[in-house]
């Protein structure tokens, strides 16, 4: 495991400690430990820290508080998405779903418990930097509330006219938008510069998505595959075929890119952006990828 | 309604349109606005006003974000508690709950969007006062999170052994203790001598819903009755019967007036907090209570 996921997966579990201790109902600590452990790929804390990084972040206390309460969102969401109500998915990460393992109860508490369990892992830096940790506070709740962030996003479903830019915006983009923003947010940085990446990538990462659902190994995603179209969700493979969704993956890696503004590490934080864009496009893909 | 009543409305409407606005999804956006209005009794924003007024409030502008961001998490927890995985409530305060209308789905979404929102509407009023609103953001993040908040106490409902106490102070206690304590809170005094208050308020009104549940008339209460009995749930009256629950109910109310420290509206808050509570208790039982 790369060090910056370490040092995540550090503080994550820091923040977790602080949720489960008194007399914490047993089941409710065990289901929320499960919920964020072991991770995936830990995308979005990493993008967060990687921005700080290219920002010239001296202290990483404030960063790191930040990329964990987006992860700790990211957890919630993927929680709460695997309901019976909405995806009904037996596995996650490779394992039974949180429902599956503990209840739909304790599935509903337990991404209920996640969401105030991020803001709480920010409120505790506030004294280390009042104004930069305000700031992520409001990014963090813009990312996931209304009418932009992800709840937002996975409630597009529930409608009867479904806007694919808006609801891909909203569902995966806002909460990586989030993410890079913070990143910036955390060391005082102008964060408006910061938000086409995340953007950019989150939209870049829901067709990956959409991709890997019907194009993607189910042993190697860690959940079912074809989800997408047994549910009949909204997809960029179904509105522009496989052909079609592989080159907008591929042109939305390229904005990502290019809107990454000058910073101390522009060049490098480029190049990482790049070389971890190309593990988004499944492996039966990759040829049409150059 | 009460002119305190209205101003808690206001306040609840204003944070609401902040959550609508752009492109939101009109269906989240509508079941939100169901779960908010109308109000039910709106007891915990009115004892988080009330103790800052007793202890001298000047501006309201804090209190009010306070007491809207308890009741925006009070109106979550009653979506969630409702689903169908839980009491599977067709009514909530009078008409068919938000599951019933907007199907899980969208109960879900709109549980955690109030959730966020909560967070929210206090971090907007952060530059008023930084730092009586970041305390506040602690008391609303412990009163509704883990180990001991709202969503703690609804989780024992999941364990194999229900310590009574600890799962009525977390489920019900733990948000009138943030409210009474963020009353304090919102106006810079110590919040630990306003614990008790809430705590004990707390108690006494999960005791009356267990007393309503068995005593109450379900087109007064705006929900089914016999549901505790039903679901095989803790309740005091099941451990305490009708009398002893009466009892205890009476109790709890006279420790919680008595909890009230000096401050320059001590009297007044004692007479209201004494007066407003006999309404906990059914009409049916009121003989018991003197």
């Amino acid at each position: 495991m790369s060090d910056v996921k370490t040092r995540i997966d550090q503080t994550l579990a820091i923040a977790l400690k602080h949720a489960q201790g008194g007399d914490c109902p047993p089941r409710l600590a065990e289901a929320v430990e499960y919920a964020v452990f072991p991770g995936g790929a830990r995308v979005r804390p990493q993008l967060c820290l990687a921005v700080a990084g290219a920002c010239g972040a001296r202290d990483s206390r404030v960063p790191l508080a930040a990329a964990a309460a987006i992860e700790l969102m990211h957890c919630a969401s993927l929680v709460h998405d695997d309901l019976p109500c909405f995806d009904n998915a037996p596995i996650r990460r490779g394992k039974p779903s949180v429902h599956a393992t503990y209840g739909e109860r304790l599935a509903v508490l337990a991404g209920d418990a996640l969401i105030v369990l991020a803001f709480e892992t920010l409120v505790r830096e506030i004294e280390t930097a009042p104004k930069a940790v305000t700031e992520c506070l409001r990014i963090l709740g813009r990312g996931v509330g209304m009418p932009h962030g992800i709840s937002a996003g996975q409630a597009w479903e529930c409608e009867p006219q479904v806007p694919l830019r808006e609801y891909h915006q909203a569902k995966t983009g806002a909460l990586f938008a989030a993410a890079s923003m913070a990143g910036a947010a955390a060391v005082g940085e102008d964060i408006e510069p910061w938000r086409d990446l995340g953007q950019r990538l989150g939209e870049a990462y829901q067709v990956a998505d959409d991709l890997q659902d019907v194009a993607g190994n189910a042993e190697k995603l860690g959940k079912p595959i074809a989800q997408d179209v047994r549910l009949g969700r909204p997809s960029a493979v179904s509105s522009d075929g496989i052909r079609g969704a592989t080159e907008k993956l591929q042109r939305l890696v390229t904005l990502a890119v290019e809107s990454i503004p000058d910073c101390p590490g522009a060049t490098e934080l480029r190049l990482l952006i790049a070389l971890e864009a190309k593990r988004f496009v499944p492996e039966s893909l990759a040829q049409h990828v150059a």
